[in-house]
């Protein structure tokens, strides 16, 4: 278990990294067929002969998983992850059945609030690469941190 | 059935709306302990503690919703709604149980492909609004959308 990370913490150029999961056809399908019900996205065979050329994970999906493997990461700001936002998303190659994904992610801001100083900002460069370490999706999302001298006199 | 959507049918201000869907506790929390099992999407009572002050959906989950209420919606480009990028997305307020979520879509900007002019880059503000019709999600979507003229000699 990771000691949580404050503010003061998390300094620009920190990096952490992420396990790996592989996807299956099964989860693209079924998220799909709940959030995204696209042709290329529940359809094998429809993907063919789509721009896509073959089934894909829908683009929400792969942010989806990549959330979940920053929570099971050991980037652990105190109090969660919470985004206020999320900068530069894109999504360079599809997801496809059977990739493995995992993701590095690095602080590129760090600015405590003016307002409440018990707070700040800190933003966080997250890639997500699949098995040949070729970027699928990447990010930059803006989080809201605690600082270590919240609660003090 | 909606006709599909070329490029030129795209203009900039042209606005679409999508239909509106009720989120329940229970999709809130299925959805969070898949992608998101942070203490404030899956556990009420840990949630009224959080800053959140009561249990709120992962903001992925609700850009999946988003998305499914797009995918449902007359806004239907040519070959789907195929996202390259998200710019801008801020999640101003969190989307509780008992919501009604509900998108706004208005083009923005239509760019012809130099290098591929059979295809083109459209982007879409999205706004998703509460049963209030106040902000809880909004983005800039980056589509890749066919030509009318593709296919012509």
């Amino acid at each position: 278990m990771a000691d949580a990370l404050y503010l003061e913490d998390l300094a620009v150029g920190r990096r952490f990294e992420t396990a790996a999961r592989t996807v299956t056809a099964d989860e693209i399908v079924a998220f799909a067929r709940a959030y995204d019900p696209q042709p290329f996205h529940v359809d094998p065979e429809a993907a063919r002969a789509s721009v896509f050329q073959g089934l894909a994970a829908s683009g929400w999906h792969t942010a989806a998983l990549v959330m979940r493997l920053l929570v099971d990461s050991p980037f652990k700001p105190a109090g969660g992850i919470v985004g206020i936002g999320v900068d530069e998303l894109r999504w360079p190659r599809p997801l496809r059945p059977g990739d493995s994904l995992r993701v590095v992610a690095e602080v590129v801001e760090n600015r405590r609030s003016r307002s409440k100083p018990e707070q700040g900002v800190v933003r966080v460069r997250n890639t997500a690469l699949d098995q040949s370490g070729e970027p699928v999706m990447s990010f930059v999302a803006m989080l809201v941190v605690p600082a270590r001298s919240a609660g003090e006199p």
